[in-house]
């Protein structure tokens, strides 16, 4: 027996420091002006929509109709900006900024305007007063911009509408950018969060030697909309455990005199500064791999007050330090002089006649706090990635080729080859510091997945202690396993924002783990496809594997094909759901979509033994078109209109609808059937409401305008239906698909079960047919009698029928071969 | 200003326990061999289907021909329940058994067999060696069950397919069971989850006054698929400090010798039940309000080898002790004998012979291990909740109707009436003991959603440290706030499938965090209807607000209907979805939720102030119906056919199709338009398809045949498109709903972008319409004025246009007014 491995603790001592860095009343004295500026642009965003600088007394009509936006957490985030600026000033670093509470939109916007970067970017928007109120103007407003840090905030790589993925974006970014510190400020809200939770266990997947640092800024203010948060009314010393024990080494900063708590801000910062410096010396500077991470990265836990500077007291009750001040703390403007007089004052406190000039322009010496052009952290292309983004290099895809000796009848994994082609991406990007710009990341399902031949060239990513018995793991690994589909997809996310490419390889069913995600990623897509500022990204690319049609033996908790119908409402111009039938076209769309931007591209292929049809070069013009006759499988002369379209999408669809073809052709020769195959599913969509829609007369030429359709799909039948809306005569088309009939099975079990397998599917055939031709009511009867002799069968044996299971293609002398045979 | 309040660590030392059990040789040489019979009946449901006893030498025709299942967590989780089960019997005190590792479904099978419910609630599977035969036959096999821990599985309320949940499932159940204790095993691959991650934070919600306990066996053997588990090479330190962090005080239990783990684990669980029963016994021992629990709850850190007892080297690889005994540690043993000889070998090593007696009965003494009765937990009805349930008390609808003095003319938020419902089930169904039968789930927006009734009954739940400045907040309310819509829905499925009624109210977009949750709720409940020995359990409510038409001001990524794409394909027999237009149906549809079994019903309607149309009995008879004519909205007789049905479902697409409706009505009033409401959106599936489905006949007789019907609708407009498909003529449904257009605009402006404003519709009423009567182009242009007058107006004003926002239905002397005016 293996004993249970005791692993050790990380020690608890940090590396040294410099220590107490020196920070100047003057500095100080700046820092708080900027801080002011920045407050102030703040609550005018909320509130106002003239008089800007308050060049007059404040009057009602000077305010927004309607007040909208976050105050609670945004001095404590332009805090963190202001104080980060002075870091990156003197160290001349890189930095981006991660704003988990993303409700404080108006602060990140206040700041990247303060450092011109808006007025850069948005040309309307100008450096000056007119600026200023049209920065007020456009906040929460028709034709503006929404309420929270966005895809239109310069500077961001984080929509803070869904909370949770603060850390794991963060993450991201971090991978493989070894110059890189990403400050990530997480609220306590957010820390209440699933995803977010999770996301802490950071430290056991990041490398010092090739990856650049993460510093989690927790910032406990206490309260989210409605009540207090479970870390804001935690201990300091259980918030300090609960980070130490995962790999970080905590200081708290608390306070709520900004006096103070600025110079002990700073220092925590200058400190984990230096510490990150110092780990990531320490592990470059070795030879050989790497080493598991000895030290726990530094982390700040902040608590300030929420609404801080803000309205402390209205109508008695207390506002400041409350979750009062969440949204807004001074309403009903319109109904009660003395909130309009509260805000005067308020707005007042900040002196904005001492921090921005006559012209409304910021005072000089507080635009010269902002760091030198792509130093800003509103201008780092790590926020804009595409400014980063490398095109991918060419790979051989002919070397991953699957030779087709015939059609349908060799058994390969589907996933195999585009493993390969990983493989391959991974080698052709490797940089010498052991980093990269491709990575795969799955929860624990690599090699299970088929995708294993990545491990020829690189190891699972673990900084954790290793084990004489561990499989392809270590520091120096850069496929990216964690038991998270929160995890996975989040840093791919991070990693693709920040211009690089990846995969993240998942379970079809929990795909929908992180469906929300993909959903919130389709909307950044779609809204940066309006900025032109913003460059292409890669797209991010969810390969959908251990499909429901061969989850029989796991059950119906494994099988789900509902990502499919949460991606097709989406975004047109970005969504792509894509069914390869075998496995040269499953390359040939991997490419595709690891070459492409600004896609959300799912790409639904099972990884177990699929007979296989196309050669590479047929699958690339198959891919293309989206959708097409395979002449080799289909009965009748080209120029005649078919009896009945039998139509598949996905790859068990294909097998089972390509077998139901081969009994139509022997039992009843006579009927004219046309097979169709859909590997494009947006092909579907009428050609206005998707770029890869067909035309109608495209459409018809495929399906005709009136013969019936009998549709194998992969997923949900009604999936099709929605697609097919509007077409010619849409009832003529009858589905079949997933329906949640499995529960354990064998796999043809499961398509008879979901009414899919090729006996249901010839018959269906033949009933919709427009003519009755020889042989109909025998092939009828045959098919029949085949499911009821399978479910006797399987039942003894545990196991499908020997020809169901062994079943293959036979190739017809009166139709085309495979083009390249042998190859 | 208010200073940064310093909250108080938890107190370090535990309660004091009458320190070690005593646990005889005796007991530990019973448990083990009911351990080895548990662990050979694992071992045969994976391998075997014939000489299940092992009576005659093992042949390669009595093992299946699919290898399939998870031994490696397996022998863990059995151990666990052996020495459960010994403190039940000690104490006669009720447990329940989560196990979150579910793919170690044939452990807990085999307990359940053990115990002799599996034959008692499955008869076909006797308690003899037939049984055993059938048992082994039926695991991961046609038309038997799925491989871990389902709904098939007796003593469960949690499926162990998709990994995350355990915790929260847990939780839901102990709420307000005084006298339960949940025992809830967490793998180490689970722990990496974010659901599973947040959950820890249990101690903040659980109170010992009138809720259960849970106590976690956080089982860490060290793997998961392919590698090693964060947890499983963190330091016991890091591990217990991370829980203790977390209001728990862990033990750890290590090794991997039997006779050494088993008195040691049952120790740490009987110290466990005497700390639990302390903390319960302080907390209910006093008078008046709860106090914030000063102590950490028991836990419990367990490492022990991954396929423990299994074969320990295989083919000169280590497999014990590695992920390699992840799934099935012995295969192919048909093309290898050493294999097979290797699993009778391991299978001996149990001693079958000495387990079971001739017959195949388990031995006597072993059988007095289990405890008695319901106290068995494969018994309990704890698991089985449908046992326990008591039906809600009937409750007065009629003090929470909104009056009507006519139609469409006054305002109310549509969830407040629903909130006063919930209010007087919280109150009706309290207990003396401070607990009760009903529970609210949400995230932080009780208020915000404005069913802030409830606070007059009760708080929101916080075990934390309390401020003067805090609201309706403290230990004893039971409304659950956390911000995790893991944790609320999951918390929500624990205490319904437990016996408990309850809502889960979230913000529509954010809903689809756990959409994953709410498909695997309905596999689960579709699952259990076939099983007879399955009570019903009342319905999983999500109730959906601050919907997509009313994130206006938040932006793209608040705004998102796709919830309901996810839930309309799955099993018809489960999922509901319904879209009230106004608080009288929405209030009428709450209660029937609240009241219905077995249903997963998404009600989805917004929390602010909406036009009222319906008294509460007219909104009875619609809800019932599910769809209908409004004919106080329509115009034409009833007996002519209509020029064009504008139909709407919702509660803006309801208020826009009538001010269409008017429209038309004032400037064509030639123009027949029929008026449909629909609140039940499964109406629109065909009758085969779902229940609620309507014949053809009762379909178009609400839409006719061959009119086109201008569809304004809350969600996707091809959700609708999905649910026609099969209709006559289906392309004649013209459906105008969400399509992604916002981002920040204004209310009205968001109907306008979406292309469903009453000016959009009436436009393509007018398109589609059969006719063209006088007023045809005049109304045309109207819209496209009032269009391009709305576009200029918001951009300067920065709100609708007045007549816009304040528009109210003006009721018609030539249709029917509302049934009961001025109630």
């Amino acid at each position: 027996m293996t004993t249970v491995a005791p692993f050790p603790a990380h020690p608890s001592d940090a590396p040294s420091t410099s220590g107490h860095a020196d920070y100047t009343p003057d500095e100080l004295a700046l820092d708080l002006r900027w801080w002011a500026a920045a407050n102030y642009l703040t609550v005018g965003q909320i509130y106002l929509r003239d008089n800007a600088l308050l060049r007059e007394p404040l009057r009602l009509e000077h305010t927004k109709p309607r007040l909208l936006g976050h105050w609670g957490t945004s001095p404590g985030l332009s805090m963190v900006y202001a104080l980060v600026n002075r870091i990156i000033r003197r160290t001349a670093t890189d930095w981006l900024y991660v704003t988990g509470p993303g409700h404080g939109g108006p602060a990140l916007v206040a700041a990247a305007w303060l450092e011109g970067t808006y007025s850069e970017v948005y040309p309307h928007i100008a450096a000056d007063g007119d600026g200023v109120r049209d920065l007020f103007r456009q906040f929460s407003s028709p034709g503006g911009i929404p309420s929270h840090v966005s895809v239109q905030t310069p500077g961001s790589i984080h929509e803070g509408g869904e909370l949770g993925y603060a850390l794991v974006h963060a993450a991201g970014a971090a991978f493989d950018h070894p110059d890189l510190t990403v400050a990530c400020v997480v609220g306590d809200g957010e820390a209440e969060t699933g995803p977010l939770s999770a996301s802490w266990r950071l430290p056991t997947f990041l490398n010092p030697r090739r990856d650049g640092a993460v510093l989690p800024i927790l910032h406990l203010n206490g309260y989210k909309i409605a009540g207090p948060t479970v870390l804001g009314r935690a201990s300091d010393e259980d918030v300090e455990a609960y980070l130490r024990s995962q790999g970080w080494d905590p200081v708290t900063v608390s306070g709520d005199d900004p006096d103070l708590v600025f110079p002990a801000l700073f220092d925590a910062l200058s400190r984990a500064h230096e510490q990150i410096r110092a780990l990531q010396a320490a592990a470059r500077s070795g030879e050989g791999p790497s080493e598991p991470v000895r030290h726990r990265w530094p982390a700040i836990i902040l608590r300030t007050p929420k609404g801080w500077t803000g309205p402390d007291v209205v109508d008695g009750v207390q506002v400041q330090g409350t979750n009062r001040s969440h949204q807004v703390p001074l309403s009903g403007l319109a109904e009660n002089p003395e909130h309009l007089r509260l805000l005067e004052e308020w707005l007042r406190t900040y002196q904005p006649d001492e921090l921005f000039d006559t012209t409304g322009r910021l005072a000089p010496e507080l635009r010269a706090l902002a760091p030198d052009a792509d130093l800003r952290m509103s201008a780092t292309p790590y926020a804009n990635g595409g400014r980063l983004r490398a095109e991918l290099p060419p790979v051989d895809l002919a070397a991953h080729e699957v030779p087709l000796p015939s059609r349908g009848t060799t058994w390969v994994e589907n996933t195999l080859s585009s493993g390969g082609l990983m493989r391959d991406l991974y080698a052709a990007t490797a940089r010498p510091d052991g980093g990269g710009t491709f990575r795969l990341f799955s929860p624990d399902e690599t090699a299970s997945n088929r995708l294993q031949s990545v491990f020829e060239v690189t190891d699972r990513n673990f900084m954790g202690p290793l084990l004489d018995t561990d499989d392809h793991l270590g520091p120096d690994g850069r496929v990216m396993e964690v038991l998270s589909e929160h995890l996975c997809q989040g840093w791919l996310e991070g990693y693709v924002l920040s211009g690089r490419h990846g995969v993240f390889a998942t379970y079809e069913a929990f795909a929908m783990v992180s469906a929300s995600m993909a959903v919130q990623h389709v909307k950044w897509l779609q809204h940066a496809k309006d900025l032109s500022w913003r460059a292409d990204v890669s797209s991010l690319n969810v390969l959908l594997t251990s499909t429901c049609w061969r989850n029989d033996h796991n059950g119906f908790s494994h099988q789900g094909p509902g990502l499919i119908d949460c991606l097709i409402p989406l975004a047109p111009d970005v969504v792509r759901v894509w069914f390869p039938p075998d496995a040269n076209t499953a390359l040939s769309i991997t490419d595709h979509c690891l070459r492409s931007t600004n896609h959300v591209n799912l790409i639904v292929v099972d990884k177990q033994k699929h007979l296989q049809y196309l050669s590479l070069e047929e699958a690339h013009r198959h891919c293309a078109a989206g959708a097409g006759v395979w002449d080799w499988a289909s009965t009748g002369r080209d120029d005649e209109e078919p009896d009945i379209v039998l139509a598949c999408a996905g790859d068990v669809p294909t097998q089972e609808a390509l077998a139901a073809a081969e009994l139509l052709h022997e039992h009843v020769p006579d009927l004219r059937v046309r097979f169709v195959n859909v590997v494009d599913l947006m092909a579907l969509l009428p050609e206005n409401d998707h770029p890869h829609g067909f035309s109608d007369s495209q459409f018809d030429d495929l399906f005709t305008k009136d013969k019936h359709v009998v549709f194998a799909f992969h997923g949900y039948p009604r999936a099709v239906h929605q697609l097919v809306h509007g077409r010619s005569n849409p009832g003529r088309f009858h589905v079949r698909g997933f329906n949640e009939q499995g529960t354990t099975t064998t796999p043809f079990d499961m398509v008879v079960l979901n009414g899919m397998s090729r006996f249901h599917l010839a018959k269906e055939a033949l009933r919709r047919a427009d003519r009755r031709p020889d042989g109909w009511d025998r092939l009828t009867r045959l098919c029949d009698d085949r499911l009821a002799e399978h479910a006797t069968w399987i039942r003894e044996h545990l196991a499908d029928l020997p020809d169901i299971a062994e079943w293959t293609w036979k190739e017809r002398a009166d139709n085309g071969a495979a083009e390249q045979p042998g190859r």
